[in-house]
């Protein structure tokens, strides 16, 4: 499994993903799901993967080989918009599952795979899409636009409640941080070490990349933090005020292993009752 | 769509259940998802239903008349284990699904239906069930059991931090009230008013039922409470001690509106690159 994410808000963007990697449950790695095509003061364009991996990496290597190769056609590197640079990941990512589509399916294996795709191209403003397994693709917008990828439930409630236009840069990499340590506590399938990408806004500069590993005291202490003040958000609700919070009403007589037939009289007992329709 | 979530501890058990239902989104209504088989002094049987609303009624219906025409036979208000109810529960979803499976299947229509099967008979200890679409069934069992069915993810975290088996039974009403919270919040298809039934272990009563409605104060209290909660929870961990934090280095020649060809040394720019692989 895989969770990516990123947010998109006026200082900048902030990307994440794990990389854990499995084949079942007996073939598990670490990958690389963050891919970086940057080209400092030109450029910046993050691809997050999810789903097959071969299917993700045949795509993104593609992408960098037709730079390499046919420079003077457009490329990644050259396109002048992040929506040119998302309608070329989507093609190519149909190319290879139009090459390799067929033989995983022969063998019953899901061909999925989808891109999360933003940053800046020039004088754009930072953009972000999704990028369909199918090759299609929108773009994020309104408020507090953002785009998650793979395990994406158990991250997202944090970032509906959290996520706004103005957040200072600090907390959109919190925010990350906890959305990622949510869906780790829920799901074992994503898994440390995280690769995160910090994007200040007309930057165009990837340089702020970082890794959290295992022993990261940070992220350990993050976590312990939001489960100490989830407790404590719980703690503030008060009881209901509920009837059956009173003290309670005589007891019915209750069967027990050393009474298990105690008087009961029949008179007394409704009949069986369905309450719901 | 739908929420169900039964949680079970000492002092008793807590279920609770929405009740909206939709045939796309133009087509919305409520029905009630807990259907409870009782006789006070001698059983609490609770069924919430997910999943095709005709294949789980009939299957509840199917089992009432069972009771009530053949009242010799075993029944859910004869069985003396919970375990007896839960097969008896799947093996009449197994023969709904038999009688209108195919015709479902021959208009691409979903027959797949679902319960959780909880409560106390007689002598025996309160048991918590799952029973699935093909009428198999698992017991909830461990420090801290629990079931949910429907749109489970994003009411999970929040059981996974706070149920113990020592919860108190205002505590474990707060935690099913704050998990639905949380799911209706992401998922829209999960809707007020909400079905709540307290059980307290040996009550062998199910008088203590609830229903929130909309304009239920506790309910309003409860998520306005709990969203200060996880922002304070949020604003509590400190933020990330990284270098992109620091005041920034001098800007990179950066393209604008205005200038959108800045004077930029390639000499001083890296090549392009992938930090991924």
């Amino acid at each position: 499994m895989t969770y990516c994410v990123a947010l998109k808000f006026d200082a900048g963007m902030v990307f994440a993903s794990d990389t854990r990697t499995n084949a079942g449950v007996d073939n598990i790695s670490r990958v690389d799901k963050m891919h970086v095509f940057a080209n400092a003061g030109d450029r910046v364009i993050v691809a997050l993967s999810a789903g097959n991996l071969s299917i993700t990496q045949n795509a993104l290597n593609q992408i960098e080989r037709a730079a390499r190769e046919t420079p003077g056609a457009p490329n990644i590197y050259s396109v002048t918009s992040l929506y040119d640079a998302a309608e070329l990941i989507g093609n190519t990512l149909r190319e290879v599952r139009n090459r390799d589509g067929e033989y995983l399916r022969a063998q019953n294996i899901d061909a999925s795979a989808s891109f999360i795709v933003g940053g800046q191209v020039g004088v754009e403003e930072p953009r972000l899409f999704l990028v369909y397994s199918e090759g299609n693709f929108i773009e994020a917008s309104g408020e507090a636009p953002f785009f998650q990828n793979g395990e994406i439930k158990y991250g997202k409630p944090v970032i509906d409640r959290v996520l706004r236009r103005d957040l200072p840069i600090s907390d959109a990499i919190k925010l990350t941080l906890v959305s990622m340590d949510s869906t780790m506590r829920s799901n074992i399938s994503v898994g440390l070490p995280l690769d995160v990408l910090v994007y200040p806004v007309n930057s165009l500069n990837a340089n702020q990349r970082y890794r959290i590993e295992e022993s990261d005291e940070y992220f350990r202490d993050l976590g312990k933090r939001w489960n100490d003040g989830l407790k404590q958000a719980f703690a503030s609700v008060p009881a209901p005020p509920w009837d059956c919070l009173a003290p309670p009403a005589p007891m019915q007589p209750v069967a027990s292993a050393e009474n298990p037939n105690p008087a009961f009289d029949p008179n007394l007992a409704p009949p069986p009752q369905s309450l719901g329709s």
